[in-house]
């Protein structure tokens, strides 16, 4: 019998798993929202991950459940439970990936350093935030924010009137997330993979390079993270892993403070853009590990094929074009950096790819890293 | 526009295409002879590839065309030509990967190493052969063998009686190749990949084991090869590549004599499973490597990931299920070892994957291979 694993969601995610998949033997089946999207070498269903039934026919068909998002909502994630589909991670987990106030809430009851936060349902509650946080903070919405959308940089209390507004007029109510705007050095990234039965395994703490909200490039390990620092990521990632019950691939997003603490930025419960380098420079990747934890399988060796690893992310993709149009030149001029095209068509900021780059020399790897992004966007 | 590539051969070769297809944004389509063959994964169309209409309408979808295997019959591939689609190998290569005797009398001509051979019609003409060369030699049929099949070692002139009688029967006629037992220290490949444009890059020479036939171990590069032997090796094989005009991968097949020799043995026209290591423990795999070739890209390094990598076949599977029943133990003891899985039904000596490790220590880099290899197979 073949081992059959079903990913809602036909997004860059669920595309990356393929080449796990095929080289395990594991029948990969995902659920796409549209057709011809990134993952649609796989055999692809295409229909609406909110209506239960599409979502419970397309699951009856698999051994295991697990996502390209996290989007699915609670209701159908419980339903598949209730008739026995392993569902990776399950819904109790992914309330946390799915609401940044529950998040934030059970961070704080499970000990762990987070951002000071508070749950504010109108201007004047975000206002005495404000005033108790040097006047400055970041304002998220609790659902629907990813890649910089629905985080706010606010300096009064009135510049999250609008989604106050819109929250008044929501049938679910709610509130929104206010956070100290904290002074870090850098962004870090924590990698874990755990199985349903309990075994967990860690990449290298990374340093990740956010421009406009968004994921730009990443350095595996992060520099300077050797001994306490790597230690640290280490254990807070282990903590909300086991406290949270996350099954198969979490990236915790961290700061590294200026006064040297690490504090939890945000969880995601899947392969993460942070972990991309491990396709190319680790001895298992996370979308193969995230196919073994899933399926509660024995997790692969996470080890370093590189002293450095450096992953840049491909935005927009040529005008005239796509990536492939530049292959000539950036293969010619770079021919060990190790290019992922993600079957997109060109749109200006839009994740089309990355690249990744290993190596002994940093600025080398980070040089050949950025030179062959350049060529394949615009 | 996205590169669309042909594969005409639906086995495990054109299913380890997809990953790199996957990763390059390559449309891989796959022309496989029944339907669940190992490709399955890719976009296939089920068709006879010895027909001409079927492999026209599937050529007329892609880019360029290329193969899981060397069959297509030459006037198929001429026709292509003449209708402009590009064939990567072209027929004038592929002649002498589908024709032993035309492959022999080609590398003499162009003054390469080969055993002493022969066209023989008849028991008379392989009894005056066997009595030049000591009185044992290897008969071969010039068509249609792989894997050890269509190969005898003969000692006596009427024990190839049954092949000169299907010969007779052939409308094609023909006469069979013999060659002399060649006393071997061991074997090796030379994997190579050309473009057509010229450009050639070559991954370190590697040691076979072969048995009954069938490769069964490879390790990379070949113990003891650095210096005189892999320079003869990439020579040997760089003069086959432009002699032949081979474009996209090619496998040279060598054995290495006790008088410290190198012939040629066999010449593969597509990634071999000589080279799968590639896989795991090489800045570029051959099926990526290949992909670029055919494309006519420029090609991607070929350094190695660790100082040795070792790949062991896995022959038959379990007889009670499959690979993936035995993954629990076998990724539990190997977590660093690669396992491929061609999706296959187990059948008593079928080639249903294989397992690559890598590492410093050689002697450990085996011992992890055979072993894990060892659990997925009866």
């Amino acid at each position: 019998m073949a081992l059959t694993v079903g990913v809602i969601g036909g997004g860059q995610l669920a595309r990356m798993m393929i080449p796990a998949a095929v080289a395990l033997g594991i029948d990969l089946r995902v659920l796409a929202e549209q057709p011809g999207m990134s993952a649609a070498l796989a055999s692809v269903g295409v229909g609406d991950y909110r209506d239960l039934q599409t979502v419970i026919d397309f699951a009856e068909t698999v051994d295991v459940v697990t996502f390209d998002h996290e989007h699915v909502p609670q209701e159908i994630l419980r339903e598949l439970m209730s008739r026995g589909i392993p569902v990776h991670p399950g819904p109790d987990a992914l309330l946390y990936a799915q609401d940044k106030l529950l998040m934030r809430a059970r961070l704080t009851e499970l000990g762990l350093p987070v951002p000071d936060w508070a749950s504010v349902e109108n201007a004047d509650e975000l206002g005495a935030f404000l005033a108790d946080h040097g006047g400055r903070a970041v304002v998220k919405t609790a659902r629907g924010g990813y890649d910089g959308k629905g985080v706010r940089v606010v300096s009064h209390q009135h510049e999250a009137d609008d989604w106050f507004a819109a929250l008044a007029e929501d049938a679910n109510g709610g509130a929104l997330l206010v956070e100290e705007l904290v002074q870090f050095r850098r962004e870090l990234a924590q990698v874990v993979a755990r199985r349903p039965s309990g075994e967990i395994a860690l990449w290298p703490v990374v340093e990740t390079v956010q421009r406009g909200g968004v994921c730009a490039e990443v350095i595996a390990p992060a520099p300077h993270s050797a001994g306490r620092l790597a230690d640290v990521a280490a254990d807070i990632a282990i903590a909300v892993a086991e406290g949270i019950g996350v099954t198969g691939v979490l990236a915790v997003e961290l700061f590294e403070t200026t006064d040297d603490r690490l504090l939890v930025n945000e969880l995601a419960m899947r392969p993460h853009n942070s972990g991309h380098w491990s396709i190319d420079g680790s001895a298992t990747s996370q979308f193969e590990q995230h196919l073994r934890a899933v399926l509660d399988l024995p997790l692969g060796a996470t080890g370093v094929r590189d002293a450095w690893s450096v992953m840049v992310n491909v935005f927009g993709g040529p005008a005239d074009g796509t990536m492939g149009d530049r292959y000539p030149e950036a293969f010619a001029e770079h021919p060990s950096v190790k290019v992922h095209n993600y079957g997109k068509e060109s749109r200006p900021g839009r994740k089309v790819g990355h690249v990744t780059a290993g190596g002994d020399d940093l600025d080398t790897v980070v040089y050949q890293a950025r030179a062959t992004a350049a060529f394949l966007q615009d």
